[in-house]
């Protein structure tokens, strides 16, 4: 969900979509020393995600940033540091509302001033979202550009959770809301421009000041009744310090889908690997078997798989040696960490490879230069044995390690060489 | 915040407080195959944790827990399993309001039936809370059960995290709701026996089946104006599956913030727990340094703190098999797991204990039997460098790897031996 789409829906949207991402907040409400979209998950800065999750719709031109002041300086960095394309940063407003405001403004005044690079024609459709909902998808905002061209507005609800109740100014029970008549209005939001555009021309400074719904606005100062569409909870918004858990977990479990294991060909490398394919299939892990990255098995590395290289007895490091420079050629390791192991399997009265003392610090060092680079690498050694049972143990036990280390992607333990 | 109170507050309650815990839910709404209050988190479904929530309060005379009958069973080997006191299990009726009225019969029978057992008197106050919220606390039950207490009626409330909107019946903006007047009503609420008891005698069939709020009931059917009191975000509710790697986090971070360092008096050991101390407490765990358990350091065993046994040159793996029979003797391991991370110190010219055959295969065996009593076992290795910059740096990738083994808790990883 959201960070990677392996069948990137085709999407013919024949205007243009530009979105705005009011990003504004200072984090002061919430107690937490950073705003909440420029906190870290796995190395990268929330807003990061929510920008490619817009960035790779290929329908949407362009992307209007709004921060605060004082952070135009850092979201420019992100942008550079990420290789965000389609984006422009301008500075906040006092309010919500004026920061908005300000982004739907930086829309026409791109098209009158470098026109060409951003976009062939002003925005026919503007999309408004939040930099804190980084799981937004692209069938949901399909429809709400579809929407939002044919009705003027359109914007997300969710069913409420919690019974909605009025209080009385002594704090006391007044009466409860009719659930299945009401709905918590969620971003996305679509806009025509020219309804966006008019509603804050009109608007009061009041409005301005206080205002909480676009959707209202557009009502009010343009007489466009909004559509409403029920989105997917995935839109929630990241509101407190637990749910940048709960977004780690959901970014984690969507980087460990699938993992691509290398056998350089050799014949005990395949039987490990089927049997290591059996194993983790129990584990929600998809698991590819390729005997080397080159030629049409190249594609994995520009997908978002995880590598578990095999070597046997006498081939060493330099396998993964070979693939972190792949990866890096290919920049994959941008955006998020890759993680590579390196499976080593030892022959039936070979010396294992933890007790020559070059193996161990050779993974240390390679790991602590990858782990700059954003590329995590573990080691795990494994030893051939004759008694089934006990081969099999270990085979499990590789399953089980691999499984947790590409879960937890933990920076701490990369060079380390594991025992199955 | 939940899992341990270090500072439990005294607070004096002269009335009979019940909670009834209705978690009929089958969860067959959300898609999961398991209804969320029996999700495991930690190894330990998610109720016994609400359930802990409320048994760890001294004026809590008794838990009704209300579970469909499909989950009776169920129900009961959980609390015999976590060897729950305080509890017992009453079958759900066909809709929520069936069941909590199931609950307060109970208690009610109860009294009658086994009445010294279960409490002197019949409930005055009666709490309800939900299953799928495990962090409530002490204070916040203190206020609502006063509250109840005096008015007949408390419930929480928060304040909306959406703007509320009402929709026509084609599903467009009819009008929103100006959010201060309106606040989500959220669990624990509270009850005099003798409102709510009143309540569910007087109500109607339609109320059972499709009423929401006990509040209402009681304004309707007792005229009892509920008292409502703003809740902490802890409050929230368990409700998709990313709720459960949040609540997992917290639940982690609770059991992350305190180790305690076991140096069996050598010198060479308190050397390095000093520094560990230094580089560890950057991370946000709280370390102590004791030379062993025993009389009043005894105490470490009692609250949850996890370990960390430094062994120098000659000793072994004996110092953590003492540790894990002072844990099994106290139960320590019974409501989440513990972890054991034994450091191993090797003198500047010794050979590494990695490359001793019988080293790693004994902490191997060690940790295997130990996480089938919930302890997690890990093992790292340290050298000792006269190279300051190296010491120092070793010392710091120790810390850094007894922290993310602490956090992670990972069972796949158990009877490593790292190397620092
Ligand atoms: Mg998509
Ligand atoms: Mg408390």
């Amino acid at each position: 969900a959201g960070v990677r789409d392996r069948q990137p829906m085709d999407r013919s949207v024949d205007f243009p979509v530009s979105v705005v991402l009011p990003a504004g907040g200072t984090g002061e409400r919430t107690g937490l020393q950073t705003p909440k979209q420029f906190c870290s998950v796995l190395g990268r800065p929330l807003i990061s995600f929510t920008i490619q999750a817009f960035e790779r719709v290929s329908w949407i031109q362009s992307i209007v940033v709004v921060v605060a002041k004082e952070y135009m300086d850092l979201m420019t960095d992100i942008i550079q540091r990420f290789q965000h394309k389609k984006v422009q940063v301008v500075p906040g407003g006092k309010t919500r509302h004026r920061s908005i405001c300000n982004g739907v403004l930086a829309l026409g005044e791109a098209t009158r001033e470098e026109g060409q690079m951003l976009a062939a024609d002003r925005a026919k459709v503007v999309i408004i979202h939040d930099a804190v909902r980084p799981f937004v998808e692209e069938d949901f905002l399909y429809k709400i550009a579809m929407s939002a061209k044919e009705q003027g507005a359109a914007g997300a609800v969710r069913p409420l959770v919690s019974t909605v109740i009025s209080t009385t100014s002594e704090g006391y029970l007044d009466h409860s809301l009719e659930r299945a008549k009401y709905r918590a209005s969620e971003m996305p939001q679509g806009f025509t421009y020219d309804v966006i555009h008019q509603a804050y021309q009109r608007c009061t400074e009041s409005d301005f000041e206080f205002g909480t719904e676009c959707l209202h606005l557009a009502l009010q100062y343009c007489g466009t009744n909004a559509k409403l569409i029920e989105g997917p909870p995935t839109l929630w918004k990241v509101t407190y310090k637990r749910d940048l858990a709960a977004a780690e977990s959901i970014i984690k479990e969507t980087l460990s889908q699938s993992a691509c294991i290398i056998t350089g060909g050799s014949a005990q490398a395949v039987t490990l690997a089927d049997a290591l394919q059996k194993a983790v299939g129990a584990l929600d892990t998809e698991l590819d078997i390729t005997p080397d990255l080159m030629g049409d098995n190249s594609k994995y590395l520009l997908e978002e798989w995880n590598f578990i290289q095999i070597s046997v007895s006498h081939s060493c490091l330099s396998e993964v040696e070979a693939i972190l420079m792949d990866l890096e050629a290919v920049n994959r390791a941008l955006l998020h960490p890759v993680v590579v192991i390196w499976v080593h399997l030892n022959g039936l009265d070979e010396l294992s490879v933890s007790r020559k003392m070059a193996v161990p610090a050779a993974i240390r060092d390679l790991a602590s230069a990858a782990k700059l680079r954003n590329i995590l690498v573990y080691g795990i050694q494994l030893h051939q044995s004759a008694d089934t049972e006990r081969w099999e143990r270990s085979v499990l036990r590789v399953a089980e390690i691999t499984s947790t280390l590409i879960r937890d992607r933990s920076p701490a333990l990369v060079g380390q060489l594991l025992q199955a």
